[in-house]
């Protein structure tokens, strides 16, 4: 690559950030199993739709749900949830760009979340379609939206996302006879990054695909205690 | 703020990265004053319609602008600037989330502009609405795309950029009839945080607003050198 950004000198510096942080994943994980809930890291672009999801996934399965959100201010997301009856914890990064690890141990300390409370705990990551890739929450899964008004060229632009998903959302349905967005180029663009993940197509406004992600979603915390 | 993030602990680490990045922003700036060009720094989420925006500006001012794009990987948006016959650049980051002075740096050293090239030089960051807003690159101005799909609750949740911006883009205005987009919300939420910035609404599919803004660039260039 002839182009170099500073970026990479930084990479080893963050080298120990970055162990620490898996450090704190794995226990996440230890704890995430204990509670008997499937966990989810759901990333996109900012106004890809995540919390209207949210929203409607709790018209299906409120009481089987927890949420925490990450957003830089605000906690407006939170209350969105909440509303619908979810309970939910919002986390304010104060300018980071993504949540780790440690974030989301305090999210469930100060929730006190205990076995049985919840078969599907959502972690909403801030809206960005890089930083948040590189950060293990010790989630079982990262689920990416992709929205039809972004564009179906975003998978090869943002590689090291949808590599590493196990469920591609591609959001707002609804607005298709409006856009020029090719699902199946999209989802063959994800196939050559990433052979093992299923594909959504979802309006949360129409409600069209949200009970089948929420059927995977139960199925995923059921092979867990299986 | 009871929520902590290790990306806190790293600032201490990155304060000599960001400071050498300032210099070589000084560099640029001196550069673009050499050139005689305005330049600008685009940012927004991926898919707001940076690389369509510009497409429609070289309809406008094709011989009077160049371009330097920035992704994380592919080469498509520097192609799709120069199929409108405009100079363009790309920059591949290889995984870095945001552009930086070096990289623009080593860009505008390999396009070799000459003074009197261009009237302006767009720097269309990587799709991001966290990270670029903290990096200068030398430029006069940066420009925020907020399009109509991504919800008008983004300027408070996106603070660092938006407090920072010279001009801000509505985009994609030809989707306010299946949109609930209050304008004005965006507007007032961006003046809470900024006291000096336009507002330009733009749709690039029928044109909205496209020249208003290529005006305003080239009145900003002649600026430069009165």
């Amino acid at each position: 690559m002839s182009d170099q950004n500073t970026a990479d000198r930084k990479v080893d510096i963050r080298q120990p950030v970055m162990s620490a942080n898996d450090r704190i994943a794995e226990a996440n994980r230890d704890r995430f199993a204990a509670l008997g809930a499937y966990v989810i890291n759901m990333i996109s672009s900012p106004g890809a739709g995540k919390t209207t999801l949210l929203q409607a996934m709790a018209e299906r399965m409120a009481d089987e749900m927890a949420v925490i959100v990450g957003d830089l201010q605000t906690r407006r997301d939170a209350e969105r949830v909440r509303e619908k009856g979810v309970r939910a914890h919002q986390i304010e990064t104060g300018g980071a760009c993504h949540l780790d690890a440690r974030a989301v141990m305090k999210a469930t300390g100060a929730m006190d979340l205990q076995p049985g409370d919840c078969k599907v705990l959502v972690v909403e990551n801030v809206g960005n379609l890089v930083c948040p890739a590189s950060f293990e929450l010790g989630e079982h899964m990262k689920v990416a939206l992709l929205s039809l008004p972004e564009g179906d060229d975003k998978v090869l632009k943002y590689p090291s996302i949808f590599s590493r998903i196990g469920a591609l959302l591609i959001t707002k349905t609804d607005l298709a006879p409006h856009m020029d967005f090719d699902v199946d180029r999209a989802i063959a663009e994800c196939e050559s990054l990433n052979k093992d993940f299923r594909t959504f197509q979802i309006s949360a406004r129409t409600g069209e695909g949200v009970d089948a992600f929420c059927d995977f979603l139960l199925a995923k915390q059921s092979g867990l205690t299986a």
